[in-house]
């Protein structure tokens, strides 16, 4: 007996396709791999004790509140929380700029049904992360790649691409996944400037803004906005959507993160929120705020930058000793990974078939570049291995870069 | 300064727009309101207390992995258990079957993702599920209504409106929201051999079945398509795509609930929830699972049952007793709501205001009508409000019901 599955719908079940390298990738999950594969935080640092304090107070003080549906915005002392923390780094926003969505990834969705129509175009630095071309493909955009550099979007190069007439700048300033670049100041200001120009929107994305291991906080786009306009009063009014996350702060597994946006997009996000999930767990929202409210992220957060520092200096390290010379890296000053350049000759999936042999997996980089160039780099995560694990795993990475090398010459 | 949201997305923003009931309803947020409108359970049967061990459990015994991101699929021991569960009523299906959202919504959302273009046509009972309707206006749907009584769905009105193409019948088998009809064995035998013959996918949502206050259990209509398909193997590869939650059993503040389709149907979900959330909060499908994994919802369904049959026996009495005979409805054998019709040249939103004013609610069925009809009906929610609530509330609306009544005559 047929299926409507195979006849009616054939259409719509082939347009949604598993990629090439998603299969690839199922080779990583091998349980002895050492896998610099993924982007995932280190449960080491996941502070399970205050977790389960906090699971207590909410539900001896807020049982059947915690339990109950609640708004689509998010939990209102949440909120506000976010807003002040928010406004300690340089962003004046209230409650009303902002939305609590169920992880950044459905944020991204979000902004894709919001500002997309089939067939737009998107600015976005090269390479850039493998989630948002995922979130927005599905909307059938188009991308204009600018080139990023250590510093970076090669700013210079945005104007040309602002003039074919994008409907959002999407950037990541801060350690950029998976580049691990940081968009110096400078730039920031030109970017600001030269979206505010075009009328162009800027889609920021700071998933990882708090995990600098060494020099200065550099402000946010929205922040530089805010001041470029100056308009500062209370409540943000701007050209810029940020968006940022507990993934890297608190835990990935509540699925909590954050929008910051001008009220009236906040509140067409929340139209599209409640069509689309109603709401984000009410649980996770009061027990993510009896975490934080204290000020316990500000402590935590040390120690997350203590564990990931050690492993991104570890890894650098042994890169310097172990890498042949023809690999290139950029040692980033934060976030969770490396990005390695290989000879231009070059194809990192070779490298990533050879690794595997080795029990040791990375993400080749071309499916972080929407054209599908960049087939000869690499991207390293850090944060997720122990020490020891990143001595055994570079090791075996760098004999496979070795053997595909002396193979190629 | 200008913002980009004033010209160049202003055909965007307009696009999504707050209906004007949804701003009616804003009314009954007062604190003051005996509340009839929302479609909340009880918190009095939320279990708190097993929350708060399975809480302890999980960060006890499971902490990092609870806390770290998860497969998009879902909890596998959680997909087990609800395999094993749907079996107990005669759903013959496996873990490749299922998949964990977020909310039924989400479910929702992701089946128009999944089958919907732009001018698409489905079947819908009518009244319907609102939230249906919010998930799927979003892409640009119509609407073949198909009328219902209290057997639920009129099937022999079915067949001609399978004629004219649509893309899938959405049913609400079980107590329906808003409607409160069940549909009788016949009719579901009916509406599987129709859907089959016309090669026309179901959309089977059942939030509530497991709420029945009287009567025998009715297969759903995925059981009857396997029965139908004489296909049984272990594994669904049907017509149905069903889906239920644990809004309604243990607690919606969790957000979690599940579609069971044939597994090729599953594969495509997942990849568009990758692409929407990447996955469901893993802490709160470990905190399921450990609450549920003991037969404990089987226990606790009999207090919600006991405690919402209460409820509506208690609101059917006070309408016998004090609403005007003009106004009609049947008992529900189970679920959340009474439907109640009024004389065809009343307006439900003139009682709806002058209800408001003595503060009391429900919502104008009008809503629930994709094409704007009913006009002359009321959902009344009856398992929120304690008895005595639902006293003094009926009270009030029967005073407000006669006045109305009365001015129209």
């Amino acid at each position: 007996m047929q299926t409507p599955w195979e006849y009616r719908y054939a259409h719509r079940m082939q347009n949604i396709k598993s990629s090439t390298i998603r299969e690839l990738l199922k080779l990583t999950e091998q349980p002895d791999m050492i896998s610099f594969a993924g982007g995932l935080p280190a449960p080491d640092v996941f502070p399970v004790k205050e977790f389960h304090e906090a699971c207590n107070r909410v539900l001896e003080n807020f049982g059947p509140q915690a339990l109950q549906y609640s708004t689509t915005e998010g939990h209102k002392p949440l909120r506000e929380m976010i807003a002040q923390s928010a406004a300690r780094y340089g962003m004046e926003v209230s409650a009303d700029n902002i939305l609590i969505t169920s992880g950044s990834q459905q944020a991204l969705d979000f902004v894709g049904r919001l500002l997309l129509d089939h067939g737009d175009h998107i600015v976005v630095e090269s390479p850039t992360y493998l989630g948002a071309l995922q979130a927005w493909n599905a909307y059938g955009v188009q991308y204009i790649p600018v080139r990023a550099d250590e510093n970076g979007m090669i700013v210079d190069e945005l104007e040309e691409a602002l003039r074919a007439g994008p409907k959002f700048i999407y950037a990541l300033p801060n350690f950029q996944n998976p580049g691990g670049s940081t968009l110096s100041l400078e730039r920031r200001k030109k970017l600001v400037e030269l979206a505010d120009k075009y009328g162009v929107p800027i889609i920021e994305d700071d998933p990882y803004g708090q995990l600098r291991y060494e020099g200065e906080h550099l402000p946010s786009l929205l922040a530089l906005d805010s001041e470029y306009r100056g308009s500062k009063d209370g409540t943000y009014n701007g050209n810029v959507i940020y968006m940022s996350t507990y993934s890297k702060l608190l835990a990935p597994g509540l699925r909590l993160a954050w929008v910051i946006a001008p009220p009236e997009v906040i509140r067409k996000l929340v139209l599209i929120k409640q069509a689309a999930d109603l709401h984000t767990s009410s649980f996770n929202q009061y027990v993510a705020y009896e975490v934080a409210k204290d000020g316990f992220i500000d402590e935590h957060v040390k120690l997350i930058r203590a564990t990931y520092k050690e492993r991104r200096d570890v890894m650098v390290e042994m890169m310097e000793e172990l890498f042949p010379p023809e690999v290139k890296w950029q040692k980033p000053q934060g976030g969770m990974f490396l990005w390695n350049i290989l000879p231009g000759n070059m194809d990192a999936v070779d490298v990533f078939n050879r690794a595997v042999e080795k029990k040791v997996a990375f993400v080749p980089g071309v499916v972080f570049h929407p054209r599908g160039d960049g087939k000869n780099t690499m991207r390293i995560n850090f944060s997720y291995s122990s020490p020891d694990l990143i001595r055994e795993g570079v090791t075996r990475l760098g004999e496979a870069l070795k053997e595909v090398i002396a193979e190629k010459v």
